[in-house]
């Protein structure tokens, strides 16, 4: 597959190391060039990845919004009509300014917030209670993570589940877009339990039986 | 401790069974007298445990609400008095009739809900991530099972902490009860996640690091 994400920070990275490591082509795209091709040098031992431009045109099938919810909502307005068609995976967690809420609807999620801006892209929920550093490391205590995926196209959630499985990580399918409410809750548990468990942003949320 | 649970049904019977284990006396409270009765007699080989009707005089300090959510709104109605200054642990997840959403505000909780219906009781939500079978086995794949706890009495949250503790299980305390909302979120989220994975209840939710 060829993959595109939008983000050059530490998630941008993180998932950029698993498409890479399931022998998927990546484009790394940064509003800043620079930042871009570095984030790109970084990865570039792993596979083969590239790097663009904010406003060049967006290769591939699958598109990664890597970034915060506020710069997602932006990404999808300024890339609406290329989005069309592709599968576009929003990772966010919307939180407020003191990190212990929630800025969009309580009813609802960022998932479905961007799903409306977005038009016709098919938009799937998915790595948004996995960490940057347990992306790039690909495991957590010698265990795959657990990739949690939601959506309301089904062949989309199956193409993001391949690119997960590919990378050595374990998808979970939860259903509909809708389900994104639920995991952006987890989400932000996951977060807010960091500083308590001292766990540094090294932890994992595992579904075990 | 001396610990009291409102319900008679595999919930009850499970939280019952670690309460046991960790040495702790156990009074079962059922609207039904027999069957209270039999869910003391199932666990009796565990430890000291009696059964009571509803009605009678609620023991200890503790008192686990092990009923639906409708079911413990009534019972928090009916004790609200013998509750003051109590532990009262909401385990519940309040699904719809459709299994696939809460009956709660969104932006708020069944423990919340319950909370400002019990007066002076100390409540705290716990054991609602957790099913009933694998609190009966205590552990899920040779590993304890994680309580998630929330609460606005640390004391109170420190009680539950140290009976889950006591009955073989890993206590997190996850922080006020307004972290009850993303409790039940994943409740839910675990919930719908049995038929699809296949794991008929005996999964667990698990942070690693």
């Amino acid at each position: 597959m060829d993959v595109t994400i939008i983000g050059t920070g530490l998630m941008a990275r993180g998932i950029g190391s698993r498409v890479l490591a399931g022998g998927h082509d990546l484009t790394v795209v940064g509003k800043d060039a620079q930042r871009a091709e570095d984030a790109a040098g970084e990865l570039a031992g792993g596979g083969n990845v590239r790097s663009a431009a904010a406003g060049d045109p967006l290769n591939g099938d699958v598109v990664v919004l890597a970034v915060y919810y506020p710069d997602a909502r932006g990404a999808v307005e300024q890339y609406r009509d290329q989005l069309s068609g592709k599968v576009v995976v929003d990772i966010t967690n919307p939180l407020n300014e003191t990190f212990d809420g929630l800025v969009v609807p309580p009813d609802g999620s960022a998932a479905q917030e961007l799903a409306k801006l977005a038009g016709d892209a098919r938009v799937v929920k998915a790595f948004n209670t996995t960490f940057a550093g347990t992306l790039a490391a690909g495991e957590v205590a010698g265990q795959p993570l657990d990739v949690l995926i939601a959506g309301d196209d089904e062949e989309a959630k199956a193409t993001v589940a391949q690119l997960a499985r590919d990378g050595g990580l374990n998808p979970v399918d939860v259903g509909p877009l809708a389900r994104a409410r639920e995991l952006e809750a987890l989400g932000l548990l996951h977060i807010t339990l960091q500083g308590p468990l001292g766990t540094e942003f090294g932890s994992a949320v595992k579904l075990i039986s």
